[in-house]
């Protein structure tokens, strides 16, 4: 279906955008127009499944600054970013592969509800600096966890990602929502993956977010339904929760390629529920690396977990779709 | 609990903020750090149960303006703001009484998906327009449904709220959390709602709101735990949902009043889900006025659902919470 859509289901950022990137060969949004569909819960299973079942070289960066949940998600929440003389050293949710790294504000939070008050010049700036300033050395993928909405955090990592097409964001601000140029390059690979819930409430939010990629040349690899059903946690049966085929039918509308759907599995529901702990400000180099509390958790779990092969599968459709080639051994 | 609390639930708001808002009583901004945790949906819960149980003039603004789901909650997807001589003219839920007003972006928006991509300071600048140039008349109840996060939207309503305290809102930008005077004056008495789930995740979020609270002087009524079980369609039994309880722990840990827990009804959620149609620019005076469609459903059915109770006596507590009497009889 997709093959012979007119909008192209990636784009090369440019050549590179930060030196930083240097070294990253695909970058792959987590978008949803909608809140609590599951972006952040995606972003760590995706990652884990690039990593535990594709062998990739994998990070993970949040830019909800205001509501950063990846590290709890990941069971990272006594973790703390290192800073090194190149820069900001990010903590791993898999203490000993160290192929999954994880950048998130709430690294930076001297206590774990701090709330963040920033307007939007502020946060932008800390996007630039998770860009830039960050050792994100050689990585297969780079995923960017994305807040709700279509605001200052999405426009700037566009604009930072795809600098070309900052004319034509300005003019998208302004409603004039003509086409833009296609970035030219040897950068690294970007697309975005649209999360939704079945419900219509969350559908309607995400199509905003589809009209909102094509607006600013962001293009989207595919949609993902989570919270598609109910894993039974004795028998592993599926039941339907909500309503049902929201994501599909935003697919096909919007001929886009459908990668999945994944239901609640209240076993790592759970797993993320158990793992508290608060996070902590950036240490000094050789610190903070030994804080892998409740790393048993939801990284552990996910490999025998039931979403385990759902997301292998979700992660070889990106992959497809980015070209790379679906098999293990991680190479940058 | 509460009553000894250091914390005040309440403020009177500068007298007044702007001449529209010269006959409303109470202001509740309803506040969750995280999203999809059914802000909306208690929003439009509330002004119900306040409209049809407490007999209140109520009406509802959406200052999500990224991703407003107001006016799809309510089913008024295919209504519309007219324009007359003195401003805009919100919408109602419910076409006969005319009792709950509705304001949202998703009414300005030429198609129902059209993304807003908009950065802080254009926001902010609706968020004005919504307060000064909305034809609100004498209230009872302004609710505010707020997106989630802690940034432009929620310091720009508190601003222009409770202007006094922008000195103090500056510098807890720049992370000086001191004291803020209380703002004297005959303007509506505000006060916020908080929502949570009871899963930690949302928990964790909505602390910082806590916390964002406090520090920019909005005074917090209480703790409202939303999808706290699952309403049987059957037979009306609730069972859990993910796991229980963070609502009121967190009410207790923050010294804050528990105003109740909310279970998912499937019956309801489904009278959302069926109302579908689009939504109109603003029209000229007289046109829109027809356009009931979908009112059949949440509104009319609020009344009889398992939630009326629930919701009644939350509408009870924040009454209570603001000195207004809890009784029928609308005046203004």
């Amino acid at each position: 279906m997709s093959s012979s859509s007119p909008h192209p289901r990636t784009i090369r950022a440019v050549s590179p955008p930060f030196p930083s990137l240097n070294h990253v060969r695909h970058i792959v949004l987590v978008l949803s127009g909608k809140g609590g569909v599951g972006k952040s819960s995606v972003t760590a299973q995706l990652a884990l499944a690039l990593s535990q079942k594709h062998g990739k070289k994998v990070a993970a960066l949040d830019i909800d600054l205001t509501g950063p949940s990846l590290p709890r998600v990941l069971g990272m929440a006594g973790k703390s970013v290192r800073q090194s003389r190149a820069g900001w050293v990010p903590p791993y949710a898999d203490e000993e592969g160290k192929n999954v790294a994880v950048m998130s504000m709430q690294f930076l939070l001297p206590n774990e509800d701090d709330p963040v008050v920033w307007r939007g010049p502020k946060k932008n700036a800390m996007i630039k600096q998770f860009l830039q300033d960050v050792v994100w050395g050689p990585l297969d993928y780079l995923l960017i966890d994305t807040p709700p909405g279509t605001s200052d955090e999405h426009i700037s990592i566009v604009e930072y990602l795809l600098r070309p097409t900052q004319t034509a964001l300005a003019k998208a601000e302004e409603g004039d929502t003509a086409g833009l140029p296609t970035a030219p390059s040897r950068g690294p690979v970007v697309t975005s993956v649209l999360v939704t819930t079945p419900q219509q409430v969350a559908v309607a939010d995400v199509k905003k977010e589809v009209k909102f990629a094509r607006t600013v040349g962001v293009p989207v690899c595919g949609v993902v339904e989570n919270m598609s059903g109910f894993v039974c946690p004795c028998c592993g049966d599926v039941t339907p929760l909500f309503s049902s085929g929201g994501g599909q039918s935003l697919a096909t509308e919007y001929d886009l390629a459908f990668l999945g759907s994944v239901p609640v599995d209240p076993t790592l529901v759970r797993s993320m529920e158990t793992l508290g702990g608060s996070t902590g400000a950036p240490a000094a180099e050789g610190e903070g690396e030994s804080e892998a509390k409740g790393e048993g958790g939801f990284v552990a779990r996910f490999k025998t977990s039931n979403l385990y092969e759902a997301f292998g599968g979700i992660a070889e459709k990106v992959m497809e779709a980015v070209g790379d080639v679906p098999t293990s051994d991680a190479t940058a």
